[in-house]
């Protein structure tokens, strides 16, 4: 019995338990047709299909448990419900202001004929631009504790393809180069992973919605059919839930383009809607930082005569920000505990008391009298346990301080995170080492989010668990690392090749914004290894790479040197009222235009990997009724971001006149790019 | 310090705990030679190379614990030692009477620079066909209880090259067909995964000797690098052990050929000795068994009027047993626990309870006067904890009743086994689900053959835990499944291809003896659907497939049909003196011939793939002295083992005389194979 419902609100109806056929739901343009149902032997799955055409075959869904048996076949349907949404949304800041979220949704109602009877829902949500489902299970006797061994969710991916991807099961989080491999060569990854189908489509897999479960990896099984597998716990079970409780919502995105994954608004749109109330004390802004220096191993974290984090440096560095416009400064190795061997345990770390060289009241006090504020940070060493211990004094202190956003890090060893148990709320029984990504830490950042809200902080996550879209929910989660940043320019084997940034826009970037710290104006890492960009290129990725904190990475000597390309940084805003693709293929090139959320301004930036490409834009997005002044920053004349400094430095700065429609011809250097800003002209 | 040891003692010294460089290695040959160090970081690795080319990369060790910080880097070479051995032992039965053991043996002690200064050895083996190594741990306060939570063993393959895999991870145990695919195209696999690599050797990983610890599957981590991945535990820690323990060995083999991985006996090598003293009781025997009715929906296990394990029935077959020469007859159904839902929970199956229509004492007494025995059959349904309650009593019972082998079974449902607890030695505290290849399956396993050598019976375990050599150490360890086996020609869909068992000498034979139930004569399963198989190729595997109990399967109705097949079969030994490969390639076809171990006859089998082809024998192992008549059983003209029944039943019988040196040329038809008996001619 199906009952469309429009507008705001859905509608569920139970219906009698009688068992009832295969239930299908597609997407309002009807182009996605989503079939729920159960095998001969009661075994739930479901399958997608796309303009007629397989996107994925049948695939299983169900559970394993460590101490009950399987929610795996044996299943009827017992009712279904169905609804409708079409709403309009806004964002208190992001890359857009306003969401449709614009979806049909179909749940079914399972039941096992197990002496338990047990039962779970599967709902489903279809969007233009893909698939979400989760799994839904109400408080019943004979499952009133949830031990998940395993999550049995398959992909039968229904040819083969491309893939996009890092891997998953490793220790070093996500800070991987993406590997580009068929379909069928797959083993296990980390989400987003991101496909182009032989057939034409391509797919983005990911989740939404991570809370109070753990992270999901896909493994490879055989041929092109991916299954969940969620990060493990030293305590056995996965994942531990008590009641009811959702799972997140598995996403599917499937769009004729690559700009169709990069507009994609569902994985917000399946996130619940803001908790935190006023969030006006959340402010998107740029930073510079003590902190390259250190990277460059110029200075120092821990204590010593070259300690990076002293009065003296941070005040120089609150002055360049006040006269360059930069809301914040970053500090990293202020406090006590970076002395000694912190890696691999974080025990020593305070989050309150600062070394004896760095007065943290005098120097907040500065800030605050220059305009600018300090972003604190949170080194955990991985070590959860002792954060938690700290974090509501540390950012009490941050309050009281002027410390708005608070950059947390989560550097540990393969061992993983140190934490004092696998649930949260127990009291601390001795030391366990959990995932980074598993349950014990999803609860973790969820867990500092609330904290710091309760005293107006935001939070800027490090070596995080994977972004799903919560800061839809939290507001205050402004930005996560999560990927292979700018800090591998400084030291890594090798540094970010030129490919790197055109596939995280297609992959990393599409579940939320990174805090990539580009800026590094000077182009030369430790020991002055070269990096692969053109100085432009360092430009456009304040458009192409989605923050609502930005940072001018480089140090403040160094950022000197190019005013006029620090005057670009310094003018970009870093909130915006709309975001779009002008061009863009996956691994290759990038081509975005955003336009400010505070004028009526746009921007547009492109980046391109080691082969030189020329962009053509046609500036369609530009209001029709204006002219705007287009200031050029693109690859001068003998630019390669391959090769020497000199080479890498050639920039062409231009400015001309131009109006909706125009095309515009930008030539980009290898492993380079181009910052166009375009300000309406006066009326 | 180096002290070369030779034949039968290898010692042990501890040089002084002065750091010392890397350590080297070589197979007695001198081909193969490993190398054992530190990395700057100080992880410990290994690395393989072969005529000096590399086989295995820098490859780390290491592991991660629960609640420990990881044994992975900060490890200095406090000692090592070095041995050989060339000594040889015989087998109580086998596929050869008398195994060399030749090798040379490096060993590395490691102490970590962490507060616990945790210490742990690898020592290497290194064989002319391979190398195994493994962990040693000592008794340390720093580690008084090692929860293991996955143990880092990298497997960085020198360069691509072709796979031959089943997947692990899933759930479906070991029962796949193989995958052929490149080695950087492999996802999770099971052991033994044979490998050719392009630059010419054939490599093929596994485990040696796996005792209470959990399986290792291989997980590619990157490019062509597996890295081990232990089977889980609903418990968390993968592995528990308490005090002083070791690893399995860990082995690769490296050989020039796929015949070189055949004849290869570093498994058992790397195993203890026979600790059952007296194993006497154990008797190869061949049998045939109430089975392929049950598969073929004929009779049922469960009680009713169709079912199959009765009296009656069962004095039939032991009649034909007797007639035609067979040890024993397997009886499945007898037990009470098969009537309801016994799948997924087997909480019902007695083991010492048959039917009423079961008379057991009637039945074993009439199969003794026939010198019959009757083969147990102990299914579990995955409930080890039930068996463990009842397997004292039942092979008491076995003991008493003459039942000198029990095929054992464990089949279970996606969530895998149902055990008490994590350690078999805890008091049973509520039913957890384990993997049939944990921790706690791998202990029930062996305490099942030690339970069962109480009472002299052997063991044949269906569904069960890889073999890793532990029949030299428990010699009533007889055979076991494992893999995809001919209850597949059954209902199989697919049904096994007939690349399937050209695969299976190369991979799951590398292990040890299959009890694939080969001899399905009428070469139609269930519904009449055809084997994809000649019945010359039936009889092959009697000398492809090592298992010293061999079913011929078929009903014997059906193999009454078939008098001169039989007499095969009835003949075939199955105990050899002597194996040997005379060709092969992996996954296409292989030729196999084998000495009796109580006269002087040979046997060669030889089977194809879905190519038709003839086998260019040349009979070099002959005894130079004597003839022999060969009995030939070939594919005859018009034969094909994927056509009509008429077809596949094609096959031409003949006789000739032989001598050392001869050439045979055998043409094989597609899905073909043949078997040759050579007798010696009187004197």
């Amino acid at each position: 019995m199906k009952l469309p419902i429009r507008l705001l609100a859905f509608v569920a109806l139970l219906v009698t338990a009688v068992p009832v056929q295969a239930a299908t739901v597609s997407s309002p343009d009807g182009r996605i047709v989503v079939t729920l149902d159960v095998t001969g032997e009661g075994v739930p799955y479901y399958s997608v299909m796309r303009d007629g055409k397989p996107v994925i075959d049948q695939s299983d869904l169900g559970f394993n448990f460590t101490d009950s048996p399987p929610m795996r076949r044996d299943f009827k349907i017992i009712g279904e419900t169905t609804a409708t949404a079409d709403t309009r949304w806004e964002q208190p800041w992001g890359e857009k202001r306003f969401i449709r979220n614009n979806h049909k949704e179909l749940a079914i109602a399972l039941q096992q004929s197990d002496p338990g009877a047990r039962r779970m829902t599967v709902r489903v949500r279809v969007f233009d631009d893909g698939v979400g489902f989760r799994y839904e299970f109400p408080d019943q006797a004979s499952l009133k504790t949830a031990n998940i061994a395993e999550e049995l969710t398959e992909f039968a991916i229904a040819g083969d393809g491309t893939a996009w991807s890092i891997p998953a099961g490793d220790w070093n989080r996500y800070e991987y180069i993406y590997s580009k491999s068929p379909i069928s060569a797959l083993s296990t990854v980390n989400t987003p992973v991101t496909m182009h189908l032989a057939d034409g489509p391509y797919l983005s897999f990911h989740e939404a919605a991570l809370v109070d479960y753990s992270s999901m990896w896909l493994r490879r099984m055989r041929g092109t059919t991916l299954r969940a597998e969620l990060a493990p716990s030293s305590r056995g079970a996965k994942v531990v839930r008590h009641g009811a409780f959702n799972t997140p919502w598995r996403t599917i995105l499937i769009t004729d383009s690559p700009k169709g994954l990069f507009e994609s608004a569902m994985e917000l749109n399946l996130n619940e809607p803001n908790k935190l109330g006023d969030v006006s004390w959340v402010h998107p802004q740029k930073f510079i930082g003590i902190w390259w220096d250190l990277h460059l191993n110029h200075w120092t974290w821990a204590s010593g005569p070259d300690h990076g984090a002293t009065t003296a440096h941070t005040k120089k560095y609150i002055d360049f920000a006040a006269k360059h416009g930069f809301g914040g400064v970053l500090v990293e190795g202020w406090n006590k505990g970076w002395d000694g061997t912190w890696f691999g345990n974080g025990r020593d770390f305070s989050f309150t008391e600062a070394y004896p060289d760095y007065d943290l009241k005098a120097v907040t006090d500065y800030a605050r009298k220059k305009g600018v504020d300090i972003i604190g940070h949170d080194e955990t060493g991985g070590n959860i346990a002792n954060f938690e211990k700290q974090m509501d004094a540390a950012f009490a202190m941050d309050q009281k301080l002027g410390i708005e956003a608070v950059k947390t890090g989560y550097v540990a060893d393969a061992g993983g995170l140190i934490s004092c148990n696998a649930d949260i709320y127990d009291p601390c029984k001795g030391e366990v080492y959990e995932w980074h990504d598993g349950q014990r830490s999803v609860q973790h950042h969820l867990a500092v989010a609330l904290a710091a809200a309760k005293y107006h902080v935001a939070i800027d996550a490090h070596e995080p668990v994977k972004d799903t879209g919560l800061r839809r929910t939290y507001p205050n989660l402004v930005a996560r690392e999560g990927a292979r940043g700018a800090e591998y320019d400084a030291w890594g084997v090798p540094k970010n090749p030129p490919s790197h940034v055109p596939t995280l826009v297609f992959t990393r970037l599409l579940s939320g914004p990174m805090d990539y710290t580009p800026g590094v104006l000077s182009l030369a890492g430790r020991g002055n290894t070269p990096i692969p960009s053109t100085i432009a290129r360092q430009l456009a990725y304040y458009v192409v790479i989605y923050s609502p904190l930005q940072m001018a990475a480089d140090t403040i000597e160094n950022l000197a040197k190019y005013p006029q390309e620090l005057k670009f940084i310094e003018q970009v805003p870093v909130d915006w009222s709309d975001s779009i693709m002008l061009d863009g293929a996956i691994g290759e090139h990038a081509v975005i235009a955003r336009k400010d959320r505070h004028s009526d301004a746009w921007y547009v930036g492109g980046v391109t990997d080691d082969k030189a490409r020329t962009a053509n834009l046609t500036l369609d997005f530009l209001d029709p009724n204006r002219s705007y002044t287009a200031t050029i920053y693109r690859d001068g004349d003998g630019a390669d971001g391959l090769g020497d400094q000199a080479a890498k430095h050639r920039i062409a700065i231009g400015t001309r006149t131009v109006r909706k429609g125009e095309k515009l011809a930008v030539p980009m250097a290898r492993a380079g790019g181009f910052a166009i800003s375009l300000a309406p002209t006066k009326r």
